[in-house]
This record gives structure tokens, C-alpha cells and sequence, in this order.
């Protein structure tokens, strides 16, 4: 199903070349202010053709909310969005290749296989120009929680091909434990990571090495991966359900369904294997002067857990890396096979993005967008419904013989916050 | 919330130290033979204190099945299957020290964040306690995956600190290129996992390897991780929901959900960001003699995408690996703070796993089972439902000119597969 | 939530005055031809201004696919569908009086209290207008219905005030036990309901009186209500889900989501409260040869039950019947309150429909497919799923001494289909 | 599928034969005081086996709390909750009848061929025993809903056969509008209803009228049905989903699952629909002073509508009313087929309700109980949401000129409530 989220729920629909693209949003809070100005700009930031780099297709992508807001102002009701196709039959897909070919490692063939039936532009639902509808979604999620909770969701490329940003080494198997990546997420911006257009990789030298691996493969009309981090700063604690809805597991759904995804890890990650517990671990200290409030004394001291502990968001910054593999069309000819099962060479026309994950950085952060709000509501849903409960007896001091059984005893295990 | 899946659906319940745990399974197909016997087996190999390298509580485990089936058999109503807490408030926990810290690394202080009430046991959610009910259901799922479509999946452990079935090498650097790996995925068993308890490595030089590291933290009352690697086999093709629901990020999603999971690749994962996309792509070819029928002549040279184009199985080995953190419970001191900010040491009491990954590998199994039944429930329904309509005139043969708008060229562009 | 179904999946959106109204049907089978001109129809049933008996705004309510179909056939993938409204901002409403006063009986004070933000047009997505949405889906969902299983569904207006078709009586005090009304309910066409429009009763007399009774509230600027009945011909057996969302719940689910509606009921419904258990059951005969095939060799003599049994779809018709309570826009001055609480008169502007039912027809419809193909293709996925495993032994002959407890006498108790 | 709620939700399992039935309950507020004392009473008023005039079956039906709460308190965690079948295989079923005879209006015929497996009570699921799980879940819902918001919901038999409390008549078509009716929901307490066991209707006369009723049918071993009247009371102001899922939709949902329902009907039903707009429209009046708070200035004169204007509530006391038809369990012999279609003559053996609405009583406020706090928590989430967004400003005088399209006049249609 095309439907993401359970309180902020997003129904997206269209294919490549259809009339239009775009999403129901249903759930966003009443009482709002959003028009078109506040979605154009990461539509346009996801957008192909922004430089040499990238594809030379030009779409214009302009948004246009059919419902759910008047005067500018959310209503509470479904916001219908939609996004006409310019081209809604390109010449550079269909004739004789397109439809002989199942293009390798695109969707053709599976979808064919799913549906017995065949979009003309193959798996047309497993289109980049899919993503509009998320991004839109994710764009007015994310107003909301800045607004409400001055949240910031800041994505940026951290690896092109085997140049990264923050290169694993002896000392830092992950960059979770490496002080100039915590502290680079910690204040980077989105109007930083634009500065280093096309690369999008929030520093001078990397983005120079990542350039000319990009530049490499567009002339050797070939294409290469790379990963996005992305972090989120100021997210409520107490975000994620536990069980099969912990906040990574959300997180890690949402990026595995961007297409062209091959991999999640959410702080330490893969390279948090290979650390013992004991430096893995992250202690818990006084949160800082500032951020002291009733409801938050605690903070951690490192922050391999990447914000989020049991499933649950810890206030901590939540960071976490997406892999995306090089695209699939390439220039070069490819030796396969035809729907027939015959042997054939398949040459691509036109010219294509060599590397996607520049593009991909809106896309990341609209996703998290999606995932947060969605929990937030969940988190509300519930705090609201226990705040209107007697408070329980939690006055009694906590004894040190700790005879748990004892009912007299209930305050110490219970803990109530209020 | 404590539920996973749309069609078959398991929620469960019960913390560490209440009367039991459990689930409940709604969808599951009647007329299957199902009985306690056919649980037990996965249920054991889950269990703690199966070897001195694994933690020495001893738990029982019997699965009770309460309803759903009659004589052996299911009815197609919610199974209703409970495993009894024998240790109902174990002395380890309790006591000064838990009510006085949030363990670090654990849930105890996300849980007291989100709830407002502390459970016993901390973050009672978020134990390994709570695994039982989904390996309980996996395992039904497994079992019907088997029986319809003669699936196998089979996980094991590939990485147990910096020690690696299959190291990243230069010529390698993801295991899916590599040609020893795809032999042994495909046709790697459970029985020959199990034969190198207690690691699951199946491969003795390197199973000797990971248990020296596992003996190294567990006598330094430390702790470490590692990674598991699992394989799908046989599974049909078409699974898997376009957009959100890509088959990938349904596993993803399984996958994180596991406590002290911190990744996910599929496929080249990772590593396959480093590939150039000539290299990457899977070219199609004629399918092996014996596995053709009408519903498959393709099939792809190499894998590195997983089993999986766009969102869905294309019928090759669907293969992922999770990253699982070193356990967050160690004997050594810590110096941390309690609940109150104040600073503190907190030493644990009782003996813990050094490493849970072969403990991992069933939880492993038993999710991914969760996740293609699901999808092969979906998509049972969406074919059904096709398979009732008049069959469209798709006999025309392919023009080389392919006007497409032309509506009496539909048959080019629909394909379809009756 | 704006979404309905959990397989064929609808997501409306949209008020009186955005720029558009539409749906996303999500989870439509692939492979069926479709067409704005398959919907057009029902949305034109729908539209008010048909006759001097209704409302005589006049709207076009054009439909258009915007994707999920190719050359006029599903390609399995969401089809988005809008509908633009004209009158994006008519002059009959606004102005000082909508602005003081909520109208009574109208959604203008809940819509306000429970968003906090007022539409334009009262309770904006509680108009008429938003049944447009549902329409599409349903047009679509019943073409699937009609090509899959041939079932028919057709609605009429059963009674307008105190003017039935078949009025209780002591001999019948539900329709059900009334052959006449059996006959009707057998056979009844969509056309020739319309062939009594304006009032949409299949009967001459009866379209008399109602007539005459919707003329006398029309000319004393009040309004009044009625019932619609609905039947459902050639409904496969064994759709609707045990426990929470039996058939029938499911139906008076969607018929009390209809705006204006306050009741429901299912085969001989109230009035069969008053008829005894002995002359209530439904004995089982077999069925007429014409109808036999293997899956059916059973139907019921009588039809109290309204073609649902536990729950479940029997074969039989189905048939149920909806009230709608008289429009609560009158022309009549009110005597009410302002939003302030001071007292007031409140003066319609306009012309409005003296009575929705013939309108409602199309509408109870649409509801009808929806609830119809969810459950379909429900069972669908658990007969596919079921389908594909070994056959149980069920050849072992019943045995009268029936001590079923005994393992060799599983035969009896699973009767198994296959 | 068996799971009610998405916020609150209850998954419910067991047949009349298995272990035992229960329920998951997920979603329970934290913090809330609960043991099985709160439960079991309303446990022992669906009991069947509590007079003469209703099954002497006795069950004892002891409610075990296996999870989610330590020292009597919700952890916010799943509930599961279990009680056992005593009788596992009782003698009255079984043996050659019930393996030859589908029982006519029974759930034995559907299920067989809904699931191909018989289970040997025929249709397991379908049995009156499958609500103990509800009463489970609503009993909970309800503590919550009486602590945290004061609700209270009372439902009592309002007619059996042709008797009836409120006899339609000329004057009073629908009891709505007759201030008898009114005036009695608006305070009738649970302990009434009880005084008056076994009939549960809170009138000594028209219980007498009803017992006779019933005793002739059970004399005649024949049975009868009845309905039931539910009231709400203090219900907040706002809940409900517009769209599909109305307060009233849901409630009907609820409802009609319940077995042996037949219909559905809100405020003033099906009677209202003889009742023209200009007296059925309920205007709007100050609210009493008592009850006047900032989010509460207006209430309404009458309540035609039943306390849901376009389906959410109003304030207003919510009442409904609900049809069951007479149990399909009689001792007169049938005549009728057996499952492979031959005529016979079925005999039930033992005794059997010959009016089930007595016991519905507590089933009906349970399912009512669950639909509230559902929408309570949908709506808690989507106004938490709300109150955190900066305050529109709203302070404009409303002018009479009312040109909305302005954007200076934003503030006469945005209208917060802040």
C-alpha cells in the first residue's frame, strides 16, 4: 500500500507519466499556516537538473494544494497536493528497447511479474518522481515540528563511492565515537550542506574528492553509490513504541523505502560491532544548566545509542546513514536478456544521474520528517490520556531494603513523574 | 504498539517478570497441521544457558497453544499461544541499585520518560524476554512458508567483534560479490549452523576466531557485538508493496525492531555503495532448465541486489545482514548517575551474555518469516483478485514503431502475463 | 482518519470550497479496463439538481483519472482521481449570518470544537460534497465486483416520511418475511429504479405518495426524511470476518458514515425482534441445481438473515436498509443561538433539498461495493493462502459414537473442503 | 481480522472449547490503578446462569491479568488477559447431530465454508463465549474513561418481543422526542437496571410485561428478541472522525459485531425520519451555567440528534439502540438439511436462552466503552498536537461586510478557540 503513518497518514499516487503526482495528508494538526511557499522549496531542492552533476531533465514541479487548508491556514482535514507532469510521454523511454527489455536492476521485470501488467515507463511507481508525494508530506510534517518543537532535520552526504566524509579508521570504527562528527551534527545546517552544491557533502575538501568520483563516472557513462547522514536535533524524549515500532526500526523502514536504498545504521552502527560494552555504553550525566526542566535532569555523556535507547527517543541528537547504490541506468551497453529470455546487448538513451545521493538529501530528511511526527502524535496520544489520571502516591522516600513485594512500597517502583 | 503485519498478525505482550508472555496470531491459513511440537524447537534455541559462553539463567519456555486450533490442526481463528514467567521477580534486579539508576545503554530511563512508570525491570518492553512471542508466531509463519512454497531461511552468525566470516577486502567489498559467500547462502542449513554452537558460524575456522573474542569480553566482564547474516530461499516472486512497503524496508523495519539491533543492509549493502553501477547491475538471463514455468523464464547472473528490484522479490536468494550492539549489561563498574542527576558508580550483579548474536539468529528467522508472510498474503490477494478478470487481448505482436498513445498497440505496453 | 478499507484501500479529501474533491484508491486489482466513463454514471446519480424535487444548484462534477491506469486499463497502483469544484466560493453562504450562528443539526459547532478552526462552509468535509470521493470508489470497486463475480447492487428509496413501499404490518412486521418485498429485492434493476426518478422508489403508487410528501414539506420550506434498502445479488459465500468486523458490521460501519444517516439495519432487522425464533431461522435446503457446483450445496428457505450468518456472507441476498434523518438546512426562520450563546433567528438563504434519499441511492451504493470487495479480497488472500497446503485426510466416514477427542476420528470434525 | 481500535486497541482469541479466551489489550493508559477486581464484575453480569429465566450453563469465567500492570497499576504496556475454559468439551455438542446438521441461523454453514475447517462447535469464534474478551477490554476502557473525563454509560433492555418501555405511538414516533424517554437516560444508573434482574429494564411494569414474554417462549421452547438502549453520558465534546469513521459509524460497528444483532439506531433513529426537519433540528441554547466553561458556551434545546452532529459529539447525552434477534438456539425440532443436503429434522438438546438481551446488556456498554476511548485518544492526540502550535491571531472584530476572500478578514473564519 502507497500509505505511510498512523495519526499523520500520507496516501501517495502517480507514476511517471501520468497526469499529475502528489498525496493526501491526513491528520496534519488544525490551525497552521501553510500555503505552496512553504513546500516549494525542498520540492525544488529534490528536484534533477541543479548542475552539470546531475541529470539535465528539467521539471518544474510545482506544488498546488487542492483541500484542507483556507486562508492559508490548516484545517485539520485532508490536504489534497498535487504536482502535474510536464512530460507525460518522453521520448527517451518506449519503442523498441523499452519494451524487449527488462532494464537490469530497475523494476521492469519485478513489477511485471507482481502486477501482469506493464506501466510504460516499467515500474513506474518505483520512479524517483514517486518521491514527490513524501517530500511534500515530510516538508509540512517538518514545519510542524519546528514549530511546536523547534526540531531540525539536517541531512548531508557523507560518501560517494569510497571517499568519505568521515573515513572509518583504527580509532574510530564508527564516526558515532569520533568528536569532529559529533560535534558536525550537532550545528550543521541545511543552508551549509546547499552551500557545497552539487555534492551537498558539508566540507570543502571532501566535496572536492566526492566531485571528481562523480565526474569520473558520468564520463565513463557508469554511475556510483554513496551514503547520506542525516541528524536530527531537538526531538521530544519519549518518541518511539516499544516492540515492533521502535523509533529506529521506523526510521530504518522509511529509508530502505526510498528507492534505490541498500542499507540503515543508526548511531554506532555497523562499525558500534566492534566496540567493546564498556566504551559502547552511554553513561548518563546532568543535562546542561539550559536544557534542565522538570521533566528532563538527565542527559548522556557520549551518544554511541544515536538518540534513541529501547526504541525510544533519549534527547540526544538522533543520527543515523542511509547507503544508496549506484543507479541502475547507465550510459554504457549492458549484455542481458529480453522479457523472451534471449540474449540481447540494451544500450540506455539519454543521459542520466551518475550518482543520486546529492538529490537524495531532501528525500532522507522528509522521510525522518514522517516518522517523527507520526510518533510524536502517538507520544501525545498517550501523555494526554495520562495526564488526565489521579495522580498516583509517589511521595514516599525510596528506602534502601527495597522489599518490593510490600504495597507499601508501590511509590518506589513506580516512580510516577508527576 | 505491540503488533506487526496486516494479514497474518501477531501482537504480543508480557514484560520479564509478570505472570507470562505471549501472542496472539490472526491470519493464520486453517487446515494447517500445527501443534506445540512444531514451536518448541526454535522456542529452545532462543533460550538462554545453552553453553558457557551464553548466560546461565535457566529458562523453561513451554509454549502453551490456548486456542485456534483442534486436533492438531488450525482452525483459521486467533491462535492464542502463552510461555509462563517462572522467575516472577528474580533477586538480581531490584533492590537499591536498579531503583536508583537508569542502567546506561538500557531503556530504564526512556521507559520512566515515555510512561511515567517504572516497571521492576526497567524497560520490561524492551528485554529479550519479549522476543518469545515473536519467534512463537515467526515460527507458525515459517512453517506455512514451508509447506506452501517450500521457503527456507536460514541465518547465522557472520561477525562477532572485528572477527568476519567474510572480511570486506579490496577485491570484495561487499560479501555479495564475492562467489564464496553466494555458494554458501545457498545451500547453507540450520542444522549446520547449530552443529557450530554455541557461535552459529557456520565455518570452523572462523566459528574457533569469534569464540576466543566472545571468551576474551566475557573474562573481562565486558561485552561485544557482531552481526547476522540470514538468507531466504525459494521465495516466490512479486513480494513486496511498491513505495512505503518495499519489501527491503519491511525487513529493515523486522530487523530493527529486535532489541540491540543498531543496522540493516540488504543485498551489496554498505559495501555496494563502492561498486561501480556496471558492476552492480544484475543482468538477466534464461532461467535454469528446471526452474522454468510459465510464470518465470528470467532469472539474474549475479545478486547483488538481494533478491530484491524495487521493493519486490524477483525469486533469487533474498539475503541481509543486522548489526547487533555489544550487550548493554556488563559486569564491570560504571560510573554514571541516578535518577536524580547524582553521580555514581552502578556494577551489575549476576552473570550476562558477552555477546547475544547466536542467541539472535532464531529472533532473526522468525522476523523475516513474519515479513514474507505478509507480503505473500498481500500479494495472494491482489492475484486472486486479478485472476477473476476477463484476460485483456494481449496477442498482438510488438511493433518496432511502438506509437504507444496508438490504443491499438495496448497490447505492447499491457503484457500481460495470462 | 479519511480512509476506508484495508485491501481496497480509499482516501478522500476535500470541501465544499477548495479547488478540488477526490480519492486514492489504493490496492484495485491490475489487469482491469477502467475509464472516466466507467464512473461518470453513479457520479451524475448523485449530483443534486436531477429534478424540481431537489436542490437546483447545478454542478458539473466532472471526473478525472490522474493516474494508475494506461490505455485504459489498472495497472495496480493507486488511482488518484479529482473532481474540481466550480464554485469555489458561492454567494449562499458567508456573510454575517454563517459567520454568528452554527447551524442546528449541522456540523458547524462540533466541526469548530473539535478543530478549533472553522471552515468556510461550517463542518466542511462533513457536506455532501465529500461523498464524491466515496462514488469514485465505489463506481470502480463495483465494475471490479460485477466482472469478478457478477454481483449486482441496487438500491432504492423504501420510504419518504411515513410513506413506505412495504409498510409494517401485523402479518409482517419486517419486509423479510414478506414475499412480495422478496420478489422485489430478487430482481430489482438499477435502471428501473431511475425510471421512478425524481423519487427513486420502484414503485408507481408509492413514487406517488412519496412525491406528494416531499412536494408538501418542500412548499412549507421544511424538509423531511426516509429509508433506503439495498440489496446484494450473487455475493460470494463466506466474506465478512469473524469477531469485530462481521459483514454486517462492516456494512452499518459505512451506511452510518453516510452523511445524515441514523440507522441501520440487516435482514428482518427491528421489526425481526418481534418474530419468533421458529419462524426466525433460515432452514437449509439444498440448493436449486442450476446454482450447485462444489463449493455450494446449501442455501436457506427463508432469508431473515439477510444473506449474513455469523457474520458471514451465505450465499443468499443481502439486503439491508438505511435511515436518513430530514436535511437540517430548512428554509424556515430558526429560533437558535450564536456562537456567542445569544439567541437569534436564523434564516436559510437559498433553495434547499426538501429530501436527500433519491440522491442518497447512488451513495448507499458505492458504501455497499466498498465494504464488498474489502471483504472479498480478505478472504481471497486466506483461500489462496489455504489452498496451497497438503490436503487433510477428511475421507474417514462420520461415525455415530463421535468420541471426538479420539486422534483417528479427526476426520469428522474438520470436513475439510478440499 | 479480531482486533478493535487503533489507539486503544484489543485483540481478542478462543472458541467455547479451546484453553481459554482473552484479550490483548494495547494501548491502556499508563499509571491507571487496575487488578481483576475492577474487571470481574461486569465479567458476572454477562454470565449467562444467573436466573430461571436464562441458561443454566454455569460458568465461572475467573479474569487473570497476565501483564502490563505491577502492584495494581497499568504500565502502559499490553494487557493480556486471560479466562479459562472450564468446560472444554461439553456433551451437549457434538456427537452425530451436530457433525451431520449445519444449525439453521447459526454460524455453522458460513464457517465451514469461510474456512474449510470445522471446528467442533461449529462456528467457534461465532459463540457467545468470544465476547468475554470484549467485556475484558471495554470494563478497562471504561475505569479510564470514568476517571479521566466522568463518563458514564448505562444500557437496559428497552423492548423484548412486541413490549416495549417506550411504545412507539402517533405523538412520540421516535422515543427522542418524548421527555419520559429523556428524562430517564439522563440519570438511570447501573444499579437500577440491575434491581430490575433478570429483564434489566429499568421499569417494574414493563418488566413484568417482559418476563412474561420471555417465559411463554421459553415455556414453548421457542425465544424471542429484543433490543437494547444504551446512554452515554459526559461524553467530551468533539470525538468522532468526520469521514468514515463518525462516532455513530463507529458505534454501529461495535454494535453489530456484537452476535445476534440485527440493527443499529442513533437518537431518534428510524423514527426519526417521520419527523419533519423544523421540529427534528435541534437549536441551539446557552449551556446551563453550571456547566459553562471556556470550551463550552452553547449546548442544545432537544437532542434528536443523539448527541453526535456530523459525527462527532456535541456534549449532548449519546443514545443508541441496538436489535437482537431471537437466539438461533431453540428446542423445537427443525426441519431442515444436513450439510450434504439432505432433508432431516434437527433436535437441540439441553436448555438454551430463549432471550438473549438480558446478558447483552453488559456487552453493549463494553463495546461502547472501547469505541469512546478510542476516539478520545485520536482526538487527545490531534489537539495536543494542536496546543502546541503559536496562537493564530484571532482578535479581529467580525465585520458585517464579511468580504472572506481578503486575507485582512482571515480572523471571522479562522475563529480559534486559543
Amino acid at each position: 500500500m502507497s500509505t505511510w503513518g498512523k495519526y499523520y497518514r500520507v496516501t501517495t499516487y502517480g507514476e511517471s507519466h501520468c497526469r499529475s503526482v502528489g498525496c493526501i495528508i491526513d491528520g496534519c494538526p488544525p490551525g497552521m499556516r501553510l500555503t505552496e511557499d512553504d513546500i516549494q522549496p525542498q520540492m525544488t531542492r529534490r528536484r534533477p537538473g541543479q548542475s552539470a552533476l546531475t541529470t539535465p531533465r528539467n521539471e518544474k514541479d510545482r506544488v498546488e494544494i487542492q483541500s484542507g487548508t483556507e486562508f492559508g491556514v490548516t484545517l485539520g482535514t485532508p490536504i489534497g497536493v498535487i504536482v502535474r507532469n510536464e512530460d507525460q510521454r518522453p521520448k527517451d523511454y518506449g519503442g523498441k528497447t523499452m519494451d524487449l527489455y527488462p532494464r537490469p536492476s530497475h523494476a521492469d521485470f519485478t513489477y511485471l511479474e507482481k502486477y501482469g501488467v506493464k506501466a510504460s515507463s516499467g515500474g513506474g511507481r518505483s520512479s524517483a518522481r514517486e518521491t514527490i508525494g513524501r517530500v511534500i508530506a515530510g516538508t509540512v510534517a517538518e514545519k510542524y515540528l519546528s514549530l511546536a518543537h523547534n526540531v531540525e532535520i539536517v541531512a548531508f552526504v557523507s560518501s560517494v563511492g569510497s571517499e568519505y566524509l568521515f573515513p572509518p579508521t583504527a580509532k574510530y570504527p564508527s564516526p558515532a565515537t569520533n568528536p569532529a562528527f559529533l560535534s558536525l551534527i550537532s550545528k550543521v545546517t541545511r543552508q551549509e550542506v546547499d552551500s557545497f552544491v552539487p555534492v551537498r557533502c558539508p566540507d570543502a575538501a571532501a566535496t572536492a574528492r566526492m566531485t571528481k568520483v562523480i565526474e569520473k563516472f558520468r564520463d565513463a557513462q557508469d554511475s556510483i553509490g554513496g551514503t547520506v547522514t542525516c541528524v536530527i536535533r531537538n526531538c521530544p524524549i519519549g518518541l518511539g513504541e516499544p516492540c515492533f515500532d521502535k523509533l529506529e526500526a521506523e526510521l530504518a523502514h522509511a529509508m530502505l523505502s526510498i528507492p534505490a536504498t541498500k542499507g540503515f545504521e543508526i548511531g554506532s552502527g555497523f562499525g558500534g560491532c566492534e566496540v567493546p560494552g564498556s566504551v559502547h555504553n552511554d553513561p548518563f550525566i546532568a543535562a546542561p544548566v539550559g536544557e534542565t526542566n522538570e521533566r528532563r535532569k538527565l542527559t548522556t555523556k557520549t551518544n554511541n545509542s544515536g538518540g534513541i535507547q529501547g526504541g525510544i527517543s533519549n534527547g540526544q541528537d538522533i543520527y543515523f546513514r542511509v547507503a544508496f547504490k549506484p543507479p541502475a541506468t547507465i550510459g554504457q551497453a549492458q549484455q542481458t536478456a529480453t522479457y523472451d529470455a534471449e540474449d540481447g546487448v540494451l544500450e540506455a538513451k539519454g543521459r542520466h544521474d551518475p550518482c543520486v545521493v546529492p538529490r537524495a538529501v531532501p528525500i532522507v530528511e522528509a522521510m525522518a520528517a514522517l516518522v517523527l511526527i507520526d510518533a510524536l502524535m502517538a507520544q501525545n496520544a498517550r501523555e494526554s490520556a495520562r495526564s488526565l489520571l489521579p495522580p498516583l502516591k509517589t511521595t514516599l522516600p525510596v528506602k534502601e531494603s527495597g522489599t518490593s513485594a510490600n504495597p507499601e512500597n508501590v511509590a518506589e517502583h513506580l516512580n510516577g513523574l508527576r
